[in-house]
C-alpha cells in the first residue's frame, strides 16, 4: 500500500493579506504565518500507528492544520491511552460544522478544551447560491474562520470537507481523527427546502437517512464506544392532542403496560427524514449497542455566542429567508427593514425555542454526559414554548422600544399544519443535567433587532415571503429562484 | 417532439418451441404464434390522444404485449370514460409483479378481470445470482409467464421492465398505464438480505424509501385519484408488550385523549424501511389528499393459488434459504429434504402468518373498497399467530403422516430479537371487507410439504442455514456467496 503515500501533497498556503483583523480578545492573539493542507486520495491509516496524530491528519480529503500543532489543555479528559475508556470524551467530530448550530457548537467546544473536527461537505453554502440566497451575516469561508479561530484563540480546529454519504471519505475521517462523541449536524435542515419539488424532497430523505446510516455503520465498524450525538427536531413530534414526552411515553392498553416510541407525526419530507434517522439509530443501538443521544430540538434564534463575537470573521450566518429562515429571526429581520412580520395563518401554531447559546451548551452537557452502550436517550431541546402571534407581539414591542413601526400581517399559510391546537412538550433531562437557559428577554430582542438594522441593507426583500407550498410542490425541478 | 418517435422500434419474437406447454385448462387455450416488444428511450405521451390504449402500450421502456388485444369483461366497472370517478377501480398497476407475492396477486387480479400492468425491475433474480440462491421451484422468464397466461386465459397483462427509483420510467408508466390502483410489492423485502453488509443496508433504504416516494409523487401529478395499497409488514410494530392494533392506538395521557399512530420497533435495516414508508405516506395523505392502504402483512406461506396452478410456466417461486426463505415455507422444505428444521434460538418467537391464496384475497379486498381520499388506511394482513416452535411441531407432525423423519435443531439466532414475549396483533378489518382465511390446515401442510418432495432434488443445502448475522454485519461488501 506503499504507493497510496505518494498520492498526498502539501501546499504552504500564506495567510490572507487580512486573516483575522483585529482580534478582540487581544490576549489570546497569535498569528501564524502559514498553513498546511494535506491531501490524499485513500487512506493510509495502515502505515500509521495508533496515537500517531501528527500523520493521521492528513489522511483526509482535505484538511486545514496548523504546521505545528499546539497541546491544549483538556479538563475533561485523561491520558490519550485511556481516552476510550473515559465517561468524558475529548475528542469531538462536530459533522455540519460550517452551518448555522455546528459553527456556534463547535467554536464553543473548542473553547471548552474539548479537541473538535469538523466535517463538512459546504453543500448549505450551495443552497444559497442556487436559490439566490445569502445569510443576513456576511460569513467567512470556513477557512478563514478556522484560521481565525486559531489566530484568536490558539485552538486548532481540524477540517475534513466531503459528503457524509461517501462511505469512504467518512472512514477516512474516523480513522484519522479517532473521535470519542460524533456531534451530528449534517442534514439538509429546512422543511421548505423539502418541499420545493420531488428532487429536493428525494435530496433529503436520501441525504439524511444514509449520512446518518454511515455515521452509525463508521461507530460501529472503528469506533464502537463513540458517543452519537445526533440533532433531531421537535417537529418529529408533530402536534398531538396530548403532552409531548422525551421520545418515550409508557402506555397502559387493555390492562397491560408497556413504554414504547412516542409516536410522530412530522409535517413534511425533512421532518420526516428525521423521524426516519431516529428509527434507525434506536434500532443500531439495540442490535450492535450503539450509545446516541437523540436532541429533539425546538426553533433556534439569535445569532451570537461567546465564541462567534470573539471576532467578526467568526460571525454566524443568520438565515431571514422564506426557505432557511425560522419564525424569531425572520420576524427581527423583518422589523428591522420595515417588512410586515409574515405570521402564517391563524398564528396559532406553537412550538419550542431556544437561544443558540443554550443550543451549544446542551451539545456539551450531551457530550460530557454520555449515553450508555446501547442506550437511545432521547432529550428534548428547547427552553420556551411560543405561538408565532406571541413572537410577533414580542418583536413588536421591542421593536417599538427602537423606534421602529412594526406590522404584522397574516399571508396564507403554505404549510399543511394545524393553526390552532394543543400544545405542551417536555423539556426537563438536559435541565436535570444543568443546562442554566437563557430565556428570552427584552434584552436579548433588543440585541437581535440591533443586529438585524445593523446589517439591514444586506436584506433582500424579495426572499421573505414564502415560496414554497407544501400542496403545490411537483415533480418539475424547480431551476428558477422563486422570486 | 416527433424525432423521438423514431427512436421506437418493435421487434417480433417467435413463440418458444414449448411457450406454454399442455395448458391445464384446455378451454382457454388460445397460443398466440408471436408477441410484440416495443422500446422508447423516452416518452411519446404528447403524441398520443388520451384512451388511444394501442399506441401508449409502447410508450415505456420494454413492455411485451399481444400484437391484438382482446377485450375483457370486468365485472367491477363501468365505461373507461367514467373510470377516474368509479369507486371500484379496474386498472391495476402491480409494482413488483414478478415477485412471490406479486406475480400471485397480478394473476388473481386478472383473472378477476382487473386490468393490470405489470411493473419490476426483475432485480430480485438478480440478488439470486449474486448470492448463488435459486427458488426451489423453476420459474420461468416474466415474459414466457405473460406469454402463458395469456395464452390460457386470453387474458393480457402488460409489463413494464424498470426501476421506480427512477422517476422518468415511472413517469412512463403511469401516463402510458393510467392506473386506478397502485400495488406496491416493489421494495427489498428480505430482512436478512439488508444486514448482510453496509452497502446492503443502504441499498434496501434507499431502494424502498425513494422507490415509494417517487410513486406518491407519481400519484400526485398524474393520478389524483389513484388509490395506493402498500405492503407494509406486521415486523414494523416489533413485539411490544401490549396488544398491537391497525395503524392506530388511542392513548389517554395525563388527563388527555388522542389517536396516534401506533409506536414501531422494528428490528432489522428492512423493516425499517417499511416504517420509513408508513410515515411518509401517511404525511402525503394528509398534505396532498392521498389515498392509501396500508397492508401490515405477516409471513406468507405455500405457493400455490388457483391462478398459478393452472400451468407449470405460471408456477410461483418459493424461496428456503437463509435469506429470503420464510419460517414455514422453509421448514417443508428442510423436512423434504431430511435436513433438521432450523429454530433460531428458543423458539418462541411469535408472530402472524397467513397463506398465500388469502394475500391475493386481501389485496382484491383493498382495491375494491378503496380508501377515502386522504384516508391514510392501515390493515394488519394475517390470519393466524403462531410461534416458531408450534410451526417446528406442526410441521414434524405433517412430515410424519408422509413417512419423514423431521428432527428439529435450534441454532444460534442471527438475529437480535426477543425469543419469548407477549403477541397479540388485532386482524379484524379485512375480515370486515370480507376476508375468508385459508387457516393453516393438514392439508395444506400435506400439500406443502409434497410439493416441495418433489421439487427436493433442487434444493441446495449449503443455502439452508443462516448466514447473516445482525451483529456482525460489516462495513466491507460481501462479494463472495456466503457457503
Amino acid at each position: 500500500m506503499a504507493h497510496l503515500l505518494s498520492t498526498s501533497f502539501s501546499v504552504k498556503i500564506s495567510s490572507s493579506n487580512r486573516p483575522c483583523g483585529q482580534p478582540l480578545n487581544q490576549a489570546r492573539t497569535a498569528l501564524p504565518s502559514s498553513f498546511t493542507i494535506k491531501t490524499s486520495k485513500s487512506s493510509f491509516k495502515r502505515l500509521v500507528s495508533k496515537g500517531d496524530r501528527t500523520r493521521k491528519s492528513c489522511v483526509v480529503l482535505a484538511t486545514a492544520a496548523p504546521v505545528s500543532k499546539e497541546v491544549t489543555a483538556n479538563p475533561r479528559s485523561g491520558s490519550d491511552e485511556s481516552r476510550s475508556d473515559s465517561s468524558k470524551p475529548q475528542r469531538v467530530m462536530v459533522i455540519g460544522g460550517d452551518g448555522y448550530c455546528g459553527w456556534a457548537t463547535a467554536l464553543h467546544l473548542s473553547n471548552k478544551g474539548y479537541e473538535v473536527a469538523i466535517v463538512d461537505s459546504l453543500v448549505r453554502r450551495l443552497f444559497d447560491h442556487q436559490l439566490g440566497l445569502d445569510s443576513l451575516t456576511p460569513i467567512s469561508s470556513i477557512h478563514n474562520r478556522l484560521r481565525c479561530w486559531k489566530a484568536i484563540t490558539g485552538k486548532t480546529i481540524e477540517l475534513y470537507i466531503g459528503d457524509i454519504c461517501d462511505f469512504e471519505f467518512l472512514s477516512e475521517t474516523f480513522n484519522s481523527f479517532e473521535p470519542d462523541a460524533v456531534v451530528h449536524f449534517g442534514e439538509q435542515r429546512s422543511a421548505p427546502y423539502s418541499m420545493i419539488d420531488r428532487s429536493r424532497a428525494v435530496f433529503t430523505q436520501k441525504n439524511n437517512v444514509i449520512g446518518t446510516l454511515n455515521v452509525l455503520f463508521a461507530i460501529k465498524e472503528f469506533r464502537e464506544e463513540c458517543h452519537l450525538v445526533k440533532l433531531g427536531t421537535m417537529g418529529e413530534y408533530g402536534t398531538p392532542n396530548i403532552d409531548i414526552e422525551e421520545g418515550y411515553i409508557t402506555i397502559t392498553h387493555n390492562g397491560r403496560t408497556d413504554t414504547l416510541p412516542y409516536p410522530k407525526q412530522a409535517s413534511s419530507f425533512y421532518h420526516l427524514s428525521k423521524v426516519h434517522d431516529s428509527n434507525n439509530i434506536a434500532f443500531t443501538c439495540k442490535a450492535w449497542g450503539i450509545r446516541a443521544t437523540d436532541l429533539n430540538q425546538g426553533v433556534v434564534y439569535g445569532v451570537k455566542t461567546d465564541e462567534t463575537s470573539m471576532h467578526e470573521q467568526l460571525c454566524n450566518r443568520l438565515d431571514y429567508d422564506g426557505v432557511f429562515g425560522t419564525a424569531l429571526n425572520r420576524f427581527c429581520v423583518q422589523a428591522a427593514v420595515g417588512h410586515p412580520l409574515t405570521v402564517y395563518g391563524k398564528g396559532g401554531q406553537t412550538r419550542g425555542y431556544l437561544d443558540i447559546r443554550d443550543t451549544v451548551q446542551c451539545v456539551e452537557l450531551a457530550i460530557a454526559n454520555p449515553a450508555k452502550p446501547g442506550e437511545f436517550r432521547v432529550f428534548n431541546q428547547f427552553t420556551e414554548q411560543f405561538s408565532v402571534n406571541e413572537l410577533a407581539a414580542l418583536v413588536t414591542k421591542a421593536g417599538k422600544k427602537l423606534g421602529l413601526d412594526v406590522q404584522t400581517i397574516s399571508v396564507p399559510n403554505p404549510r399543511v399544519e394545524a393553526e390552532e391546537h394543543y400544545y405542551n412538550a417536555k423539556h426537563t433531562k438536559l435541565i436535570e443535567l444543568g443546562l442554566k437557559p437563557h430565556l428570552l428577554s427584552d434584552s436579548l430582542l433588543d440585541s437581535l433587532l440591533n443586529f438585524a438594522i445593523e446589517f439591514k441593507d444586506r436584506v433582500d426583500t424579495k426572499q421573505i415571503m414564502p415560496s414554497v407550498s407544501w400542496k403545490k410542490i411537483g415533480v418539475k425541478p424547480q431551476t428558477v429562484p422563486a422570486n
